[in-house]
Parts: structure tokens; C-alpha cells; sequence
């Protein structure tokens, strides 16, 4: 029951109607009796900087999702970021801090690495492919770099942003193999797919599944539907695989945190949401 | 259930903390299978011009609630504002239009206006006592001359408060015989205290109660509790009274026509408020 006492969390991006974070935490706020909000509002790129500003000198807000077309933009208007979102080089979460000033941080990446590891795929030391440098990928790279990865290769189809994203996790993890120009799966212990491709029913494969080894973890960030055609491909070849949305549930904890409203696991966020497929 | 297609219904005030309205409109939205819902929002008054012109960029908002301290400075920030609006001096509702641009209005007057008719009470011709000519009195003076009420007396504390309130009106219904300068309740049709005086346990009754006629009515818009000090003695007198919680489910109807949001009655909005005295 939102009141004047409740703590606005704002969902910023642009359009809006995809959003499905208010369906997850709200009913979770509820469930635990969190006197908390998430509020779906819907910025246009050009008004984003300063309604971000204004905002955030509400007196009942305490932070923001961010989600496209803002997460890239916001590093450069919050106060703050951690290093895991400067290499990400955007952020989809921000806080605002008992000073006034805004800290940004970034939990995708660290969503899809505690789902991984969840499984029981250690990654530390291993080799892993990530295909789409944009946001999510950027994230993802950043989060196994933090994680311990030996080996990262880094594949887009506008080879500057992976450089540019090999350049960011070179600064930061000297000791990291950074490969950049093929998303040959072959000979990884994970791949990953974090481009779009997979959105539209007739895209093709984003990896040449063919040489994708069954021992190889398959994971995923588009939530079209649970089991895209790359995650049921890879299943097929018996490989373990990570669905888009497990990244999505795995992330929510670290939000929780972030924001100071405890924690939670994964299945006890699944069984509250009212996100249906 | 919020989700990103959920319209938003900005509440704009400072503190938040009291605000009342969440708990009556959302309950409602969520009865009527309503996509909506009311947000309270916290904005200082510093930051309140570039606050509002900033919310209503978003792609999700269709108007606000406005309260203290900002009813008299939406006035002169929307585009455009109803004679209601203008005679008042203050607005407590924004509509975004289509076009963009913002229309301010003001429903405490009619809330207050419809309460008395309601109770059976006919206001064309009768004489009539304000106490109060702040936000809320000048809109219930802006509304009653509306009603075709014969004769309005203003008093206010500040004088000029009042004499500003009697020069709007007279521009607007010159007919309407308007006296200022006394609180004296003895001979009015209708009496109300819309000063804020019986929100402390040791305020002073606002009229000479002795000087009330059985025959008068009598309203307040204090709402600290149903029956204010000065509405149990209107009672003991004889006197029909109306609660300051009436003007508040009356207007609701007037703004749930404003926002595109149906009507209601009164009934029916108390029956789901969650509002607890």
C-alpha cells in the first residue's frame, strides 16, 4: 500500500511497457513488508539529464533502476560509479547517498556470474567467449573479469566497442588473456550470447552451434521466451545452460543490497513475480 | 499492479508524509480495473518549477495531485488554468493535455461545495462566512460564488490575503455582495473555518461559537480528526455540520472526471479507502 512514508525506487527508461522489474519487487516489498515502490517512468534520451538531476532532490526517493536507452549515459551524470561499471562503461543502478550525491553500479554482469556459479560452474581460471559488447556484454565481460577468468574473448559485430571494452578490462586485470575478433565458440568452457540476436523469430543462430562442445556452458540474455533457439540448440548437444531471465533473478539480490532492503534468493523472487511467459 | 504501462498520477507536495490521497485513489484504480496509479512525490519548493516541467516529459504521466506548500505556485506554472483555478489563486490539479501543454485546476472548492448540496443544503442566495483565505479558503470562496451564493464575508488574520481574494472574486461575480474584515459568524447561512486552526490540541475554537445559530451550517476543512473541537460544538448546538473529510471524497469524483479516470461517489471511495482515523 504506496503512502506518503514510502520510498520511491524510479525505473527509468524509455519506452516503458516491456518493463518488468515493478512486477518482481513490488510484490517481493509487499510479501516482506518493505514500505518501498518501484515506479516505472518513462525518459525520453533528450530529457534524461536533466530530469535525472531534479529527481533525485525528491524527498522519498532513494534510487533508480536504469534500463535502455540510459544505461551508457548515466556514468557520465552520476557523482560515483564502482570500477565494475566503469568497465561495463554503464550503469543500471543508482543510489543516492546520505550526502546528496548519486552512485552508480552496474548488476548484470554480476547477475549472469552468480547464476553461472549457482550451477556449479566455478569460473575462475576458465576461458570464456563473450559475443555483444554493448551494455550487457561490457557488464557480463567486467563481472568475469572480477570472477576470475583466465581467458576472455570479446566478439561484436562493430569491432570498436569490443577493443574499447578490451581496453577498459586490460587497465583493470593486467594478468587477463583478451582475445577480440571471432565468436568461434569452439574450445570454451562458457559462451555467452548478449546481443539482441534471438529477438525476432527469424534471426539466426548467434553462435555456430556445431561447434559448441557439450561440455561447454551456454549462457543467455534475451528473455523472448525461456529456452531461445541457441538455448534449445545447446541443450540439444547436452550442454548446461543459463536462461535469460536467471541473469535477470540472480541481479535482483544485488539490487536489494545496493539499495538497502535486505536480500533475497532467486526462487524466492521467482515465486512472488508476476511476470508471466 | 504496477507495470510499465501503468499511467502515472503524480502527487506533488512537501512533506509527503501525511498525504492521504495514495490510499483512497489507488485502492479505487486497483476496485475498478484502473491502469493507475498515485506516486507521491516530495519536491521542495526550490525545486519545484523545474521539477514539474521536467515530470511532465515523461511518456507515462497524465497529471498530479497538487498539495502544500505548492498550490499557489502551479498557478503560474501551467499553461493554461481554469477561472476556478485563477478566482482561487492556487490549483490542485494538473492535466497533461495532448498537445503538451499543462491545465491547472482546483477541486477543494467543489469538493466542499458538493458536500453541503449533498447534505440537502441549498447554497444560491444564502449568506455566507469564510475564515480563512489561503489556498483552500479561496477556492471554497471561488466555488461558492459558483454556487450563487448572495453574500461572501472573507476574513483572514492578514487582511490582505482577504482584500486580494474579495478584488478576484468581484472581477469575476460582480453581483456577489462581499464584505471582509470580520469573523463574526451570527447571521450566516454557512459557516467555515478553513484556517488550520484546530490542528493543535490547544488551538482556540476559529469562531465565537456562542454566536452561531442552531440554524447555521457549519464546515471545517481541518481533518486531524473526524469531529474537531469546533464541529462537537456546532453539534451540541444544534448545528448541521460537514467533516473535513467530506470536501476531501467529494473533490475525488471532480478529479477523477479531470484525469479521464470515470467518477465515483463519495460512498464508494470511503468504502475502499484505507484511510484510518
Amino acid at each position: 500500500m504506496i503512502s506518503g512514508k514510502t520510498t520511491l525506487i524510479a525505473h527509468l527508461g524509455y519506452p516503458t511497457e516491456a518493463f518488468k522489474a515493478p512486477m518482481i519487487y513490488n510484490p517481493w516489498f509487499e510479501k516482506q513488508g518493505i514500505d518501498a515502490v518501484v515506479v516505472p517512468m518513462g525518459v525520453k534520451p533528450d530529457d534524461y539529464a536533466v530530469f535525472l538531476k531534479s529527481l533525485f532532490r525528491l524527498s522519498n526517493i532513494r534510487g533508480a533502476l536504469v534500463t535502455m536507452p540510459h544505461k551508457i549515459t548515466t556514468l557520465d551524470l552520476v557523482d560515483d560509479a564502482t570500477p565494475t561499471a566503469r568497465i561495463a562503461g554503464a550503469c543500471n543502478a543508482i543510489l543516492l547517498r546520505p550526502d546528496g550525491s548519486l552512485l552508480g553500479d552496474q548488476f548484470d554482469g554480476a547477475g549472469f556470474v552468480r547464476g553461472v556459479e549457482r550451477k556449479g560452474r566455478r569460473l575462475a581460471g576458465t576461458r570464456v567467449l563473450v559475443s555483444g559488447c554493448g551494455g550487457v556484454g561490457s557488464a557480463i565481460a567486467a563481472s568475469l573479469a572480477a570472477a576470475g577468468v583466465a581467458e576472455l574473448a570479446l566478439f561484436d559485430t562493430r569491432d570498436a566497442s569490443a577493443q574499447a571494452l578490451a581496453g577498459r578490462l586490460a587497465e583493470h586485470y593486467p594478468q587477463l588473456v583478451i582475445h577480440t575478433g571471432s565468436n568461434d565458440p569452439a574450445g570454451y568452457d562458457v559462451v555467452v550470447n548478449a546481443t539482441p540476436v534471438g529477438m525476432n523469430d527469424d534471426d539466426p543462430l548467434p553462435f555456430d552451434v556445431a561447434r559448441i562442445a557439450p561440455s561447454t556452458f551456454v549462457g543467455e540474455v534475451v528473455m523472448k521466451s525461456e529456452y531461445t533457439p541457441l538455448l534449445r540448440a545447446a541443450l540439444e548437444k547436452g550442454c548446461q545452460v543459463q536462461v535469460g531471465t536467471d541473469m535477470l533473478f540472480e541481479m535482483i539480490p544485488a539490487y536489494l543490497e545496493f539499495f538497502g532492503f535486505g536480500t533475497a534468493t532467486p526462487d524466492e523472487l521467482r515465486a512472488v513475480s508476476q511476470i508471466k511467459y
